[in-house]
């Protein structure tokens, strides 16, 4: 199957892939109820699958997400996107790839490939940017150990 | 509730509303099953929210978009985007904005607002990015009555 | 389009309808994201939809959901049923009809149907079962105001 | 985490486990999209999750779901039933174990319990009811050596 055609002119070109290493891979297959009546996997699910990859990510650098959570801040998500290059169908296997390109106390930019499982076709790609914040919505920045973790696999 | 804190370094800042007249509103509410843990709408939610917005414009165009897919095309979806600036919370009403910043026979772009129900407070903005194929994956112009309909609200 | 081929020796049988009034009605549209690759409505949506169709039912009879939530109850689901009588495609619009069988100040049973726009066709019909918790998880009495409100359409 | 109260005068109780080998195990885990306000994964996930286990059961058996579909057959769901006994929270990894009930040319009954990871403690039951249909929605019986297989783990 050939790639979706492109749209290079694309304000977010800048984060196209191959994501270089260090990553933390994950595996998923696609489930029934993620197709849609093209017999695709539905866009909306690929942020789905952004989440399982960062919280892989989270949990490979030590971080239980639901800690950070319980420890009073949530890394609320302030900006998503997503390339898809090609279609994934019913119980497709695929890799999720996720890295970090940035974090600080307050920010983390978190950005992920989905690839076929031998890692050498690029099925989609995109970014998330969370913004540390308190159970009243307002910023508060992460401890510093957490974020020296997110930054450092 | 205040703004999330803005990432005003987005590469997708030019995408940043508020979107001109026209565009097409619809009110949605929402679901129970929408929110996360943190009692929030959760982000992928906003994509199917997206869609909603798209298949109303269309059928305020008098395209049922169901009959571009029975006429053998589909808009795959190969880039998709939001900016999350304020929260929603279950059983909140909102507002979906959509409108068409380019339309080709080959390519289109909706650009989308969330907005509260009088329209003041931006809570989300997008856009989407379609390519028409055909069965078979291969890009395959929309009749020209199709596209001339998507242009013109 | 003919009736799913009844399973006839259910053992819910006895949930079967016609729902008799009082119920509380509210319209819903199929959105693209809901179908799957045989091109319906996906068996899960329906209990998002009796969700709404529940959360709809407490408003009409001056009960907003989350009050319930606030006042420190949860109803949680216990139980859930559908049976599928006629498909659902891409954008059809229909009917979700709620009622309640049975509420006391630990459990609540609604009954849904979910049927064609004109209210003659039905679709699939179902029911959830709810007890009353606290934020533990302990069983834990509604208040008799909101049983009664929940009893009387 | 104690039980939620049972609600033992269910039409369903006879579908009450514990389900006796030969079964199909799957292990999952609850992704944060999938709880809800609550802090628990929401009901309608588990028929998600009946479906994961469902396709894992007939994948141990030799049959891919997706090719019954692409020899013209689909098992459509003309009944779902869940009994939800503990609750489930982000990121929790769990069971998913399958069986069949009954299996004829024209029906099947998949029955399935969610438990935590060392089988010990029951999460949620419940069965899904299957009939086979042609692309036309008929009635349509499954080949015999895929009702077979079907039946015998």
């Amino acid at each position: 199957m050939k790639n979706f055609p492109s749209s290079e002119n694309s304000p977010n070109k800048k984060y196209s892939g191959p994501l270089a290493p260090p990553y933390v891979e994950i595996e998923q297959r696609v489930r029934y109820s993620e197709t849609d009546r093209m017999g695709l996997a539905h866009n909306k699910n690929y942020f789905e699958w952004f989440e399982i990859g960062r919280t892989e990510y989270c949990r490979r650098q030590g971080i239980a997400y639901k800690d950070i959570e319980e420890g009073g801040r949530c890394l609320v998500v302030v900006e998503s996107f997503c390339r898809y290059k090609k279609p994934l169908r019913y119980d497709d296997r695929f890799l999720i790839r996720t890295a970090v390109r940035d974090a600080t106390p307050k920010k983390a930019v978190f950005v992920y490939e989905v690839r076929t499982l031998d890692g050498r076709i690029l099925i989609a790609e995109g970014y998330t940017v969370h913004i540390s914040v308190d159970e009243n919505g307002r910023v508060s920045p992460l401890p510093e150990d957490i974020v020296a973790r997110i930054k450092s696999p």
